[in-house]
């Protein structure tokens, strides 16, 4: 998915976020949001907002000095997720489709995004996942939640490459992995997370902070980008990504980054703001700001 | 009130919706955003935002040859409020306190801004107005809503100025203008209005479709900003604005441009972003976006 022309306020926004949340006093913060507006007329429009503003947020930690302001963020999110480990486990072990609702829980787990809304109340949502108040996922739509094809593709795959998106997200991949693990134990699942902090993007300490290390192999796909930008990408992760059976995303950064390349992907994610809706409406599928989105994009040519 | 940083996204995010809304192409709509972003950093922090957003919406309008974009928008704005006239009437009728439902309606009819959230859906709104969702005002607490006061102050009130701020929320204004001239129908009641189109602010034109005239005196206060800006305004409005025993001010944009003005003003608004919530906690008052806020600022010094 390319920039779009909306993305431009929300990257200044963000650059201010970054600056605020690095301590940057209000001076290094007008220099801040100065210099990322004038350097917005030369952003480039075909590449991807994940690859747009990684050059932001490279200079907002040079001038900051701080590499990593989410990382406070990042383990109370983790914390407060692991919390709820056993209410979810407890959940799906109810249900009587355990592999749909341990993927409602890991799409709802997307909801922890700091870099889209930071005054979120984690333990409310928390709360709202479990009385099931986010079932916009439509599973007799199969354009949107093609349920049918993911356990078809699942059953014959051998390697299952998952991407993940933010910190405390991690738990409910680990619980979603470990109920794919549970149906079958010799599936072999890649979790991959991010070489370099970028927002509240999941680190390998915040997959290992959230047990994901009990259920899947855990990779650095290589990349500081907010969303896997695959030219940031080592060449461990992009030969996994291309030959992998299966490949979950989470996020809307991973979707940014990944939707135009050439190989099938099941995308899981919260459609975070118009951009986005709009373009997900703009391939054909009717979605508006908000909805939870599991887009399967199919790929022959590859 | 003072531009903040945190206003620099959004004066992007007003200039791409007004260009867009003008019918600029895609180039045009790049051209835009741009020279905006590039004029952020010379943008006054001392200023209000109104003026501050005043320049940005000059050049668009300039740019884009269209003077008033959010045309449509006010007529259809009008014209849905109007319908509901009866129904509010009605409403007021019933009630145990008449004057307070009339001002609850008139603070409500104050989500009706196409400039803070052009997704809304009016007549979704205006169903939750008349199942009275909106009680956020606490006529307890005297620092936000000093009802008492109010009605002192109106009580002694000869010549009230009312400044509007959106189109169709003038028809709720009208509701509470009629409502105080039920009480004593000797007062004199001037409403003011933009002089020239600024997002869906109200112009003369609006005043008169919503019926204001059959109740009050309407004015043009002489400004183009999206807020009174007093510097802006012409003589005559000055003169009222200094002499009348009473002026309501409607709306954030004119909180945002007359709060640090050397008089008392009733400001009754909504506050839609988390920068003015911040402002008006930093007044000592506690509130948070979304927050419906009646204050009362005093002013001795004049």
């Amino acid at each position: 998915m390319r920039t779009y022309l909306d993305c431009f306020p929300c990257i200044l926004k963000q650059a201010l976020e970054y600056a605020k949340l690095s301590g940057a006093d209000i001076r290094t913060q007008k220099k801040i949001i100065d210099k990322v507006a004038r350097s917005l007329p030369k952003m480039s429009l075909t590449a991807s907002p994940p690859e747009t503003g990684r050059n932001m947020r490279k200079y907002v930690m040079k001038v900051t000095g701080n590499s990593d302001p989410y990382r406070g963020i990042k383990i109370k999110s983790n914390s407060i997720a692991l919390r709820f480990y056993r209410v979810f486990k407890k959940h799906i072990k109810r249900s009587n489709d355990k592999l749909l609702t341990a993927i409602q829980l890991a799409i709802a787990g997307n909801i922890i995004d700091y870099g889209a809304k930071n005054t979120l109340n984690i333990e409310n949502e928390m709360g709202k996942i479990l009385r099931q108040e986010y079932k916009t996922i439509k599973h007799e739509d199969c354009r949107i939640f093609d349920y049918a094809g993911f356990k078809r593709n699942l059953k014959k795959t051998k390697m299952l490459l998952y991407i993940a998106d933010n910190a405390g997200e991690t738990v409910f991949d680990r619980v979603l992995i470990e109920e794919i693990k549970r149906i079958d134990k010799d599936k072999r699942v890649i979790y991959a997370v991010k070489e370099k902090a970028t927002i509240n993007d999941a680190l390998m300490e915040d997959a290992l902070a959230s047990g994901v290390d009990k259920t899947a192999e855990i990779i650095s796909c290589g990349a500081d980008t907010s969303g896997t930008v695959l030219k940031h990408c080592n060449e461990n992760f992009i030969k996994l990504y291309r030959n992998a059976d299966m490949v979950i995303s989470k996020g809307q950064g991973n979707f940014e980054a990944l939707s135009d390349s050439r190989r099938s992907v099941f995308f899981l994610l919260k459609a975070k703001c118009r951009v986005i809706a709009d373009h997900i409406s703009s391939l054909g599928i009717k979605c508006k700001e908000g909805d939870v989105v599991m887009y399967y994009q199919k790929y022959r040519g590859f």
